[in-house]
């Protein structure tokens, strides 16, 4: 089944008031006083890592990731709970982990470990606790606000590019992603929406002007690379970079450092434009799952 | 790596205070003024399921058996987030994940659907909220405290071998456990240690033993069976029926039904004991990971 089939089926599903499109975002759960700040992510070999790729990287990024999904709500870690597939090289995650919850001091909360089956399979669920409230989503951008990112897109898609292969090229980009918390928290009460860009620029923004009934116009001359030139167009349809993409009033002062990449619009057939366009279907956006 | 050497690497990382053994017993948080039970589990098609079983109950399962370690802390379900894997047979998943959720008011809070690697693998993360302070745990249980067990075990393996051997005999009670979660919430103020039955009655006891610094010691006549006496060795060492296995004090009146089946003495070199005797070290006391 395709996803977006399964997901249709899990929306009659009875949901959480706290749960958001089921996916790619955080439920927001409202506990005693406190707003917590929920997300899994999944990793499986061949599908998210290589076989050969060292465990303490997918340990890392596995965090990371999870990490980059509170950043984009402002919110702080407290802890995280595993699903561990046993494998031969638990040592080494176990080392990419302590490394990637002490540079991020989130400590682990528990999990399960199982039996392999024919794929390694690694999962994890992050808690966090938000920062500012009402909690930023995906929903809120206005037409007449700028589109801002956080920083290049493209140095994962090299370091992925690098380890296929096999060229000895620096591929932390793509093995260690730097999750953007303290700019996340910095930003959550100056942005209309946010997301972390994590499947592709042009897929997630077209998110963004989905889930708020707008159109996004990327002017891609302005987009910050972190590739040549001639790969720019490739570099805003990869994923991985985990910069913060987001909106805010135009003229707004910004507590970090980002770069106006576009404008929201009124809604359109196309939620997304490029230079004024309709990105072609052809190629697609982004990557998806 | 063997599952017990990894905890014991995990236990060297950044722990929260809240964590527990890191494996099968839930978090306890405590957010605001209330007190978050958070548990995950995890299964792997060839190893906690078979191939051609309807993955209606490998949804009931998933869910049941998160519920049901809920059921042993006392705490009532606040929502679920989803680990799942894509496959041709996504429907019947949602239909018996509907079924679940239903019957148990745990509604869906968000989750994540990967592509599939070689096997299938899906996950729970269940989020309850206490409903007795302290949450209970594996180590209050003292010595002369009884040792009681809420009803029978063997169905659970009755019902596997029916399906491995394809006799068409009932196999429910292996597919559709039941969580004890009304059991649990009225025994939370009444035991001292108590657990779910997932591993194997002795094992599970031994593990209520070593975390209390006690010995348990089991009537084996007096444990309730579901299967031919000539079983019940099997059916004490069998896992997957999910009764509540606790320790209260000698003469407490308890709100449920429940048998005792045995008595708590002081630390042994045998954290567990057969009518008086420690079990040879030939047969596992359970199923082990």
């Amino acid at each position: 089944m395709r996803e977006s089939d399964f997901i249709a089926l899990l929306q009659k599903l009875p949901l959480h008031p706290a749960a958001r499109n089921l996916q790619d975002d955080c439920a927001i759960l409202e506990v005693g006083g406190e707003t917590l700040v929920i997300t899994h992510d999944t990793m499986v070999e061949g599908v998210h890592f290589l076989p050969d790729q060292d465990l303490a990287d997918v340990a890392w990024k596995l965090v990371a990731t999870n990490l980059s999904d509170l950043a984009a709500k402002g919110a702080a870690p407290v802890g995280i709970l595993l699903s561990h597939s046993l494998s031969t090289a638990d040592d080494r995650f176990a080392a990419g982990l302590s490394e990637v919850l002490e540079t991020y001091r989130c400590p682990l909360l528990g999990g399960d470990t199982v039996s392999g089956g024919a794929s390694r399979t690694y999962g994890a669920t992050l808690i966090g606790r938000a920062t500012h409230c009402p909690v930023p989503s995906r929903s809120g951008a206005n037409a007449g606000d700028g589109v801002y990112l956080t920083g290049p897109v493209g140095a994962a898609m090299l370091g992925f590019e690098a380890l296929r292969n096999k060229t000895g090229a620096d591929a932390s980009a793509f093995l260690r992603p730097l999750p953007l918390l303290a700019e996340g928290q910095a930003l959550a009460p100056h942005v209309t929406a946010i997301m972390d860009v994590s499947d592709g620029l042009l897929l997630d923004a077209s998110r963004i002007a989905k889930a708020s009934g707008v159109s996004i116009d990327i002017d891609a001359a302005r987009v910050p690379i972190a590739v040549p030139e001639s790969r720019r167009d490739d570099a805003m349809r990869w994923g991985d970079d985990y910069q913060l993409l987001f909106t805010a009033p135009a003229g707004a002062k910004l507590p970090v450092a980002a770069t106006q990449i576009g404008t929201v619009g009124p809604a359109n057939d196309s939620p997304i434009l490029l230079d004024g366009v309709a990105p072609d279907g052809n190629s697609p956006l982004g990557y998806s799952h």
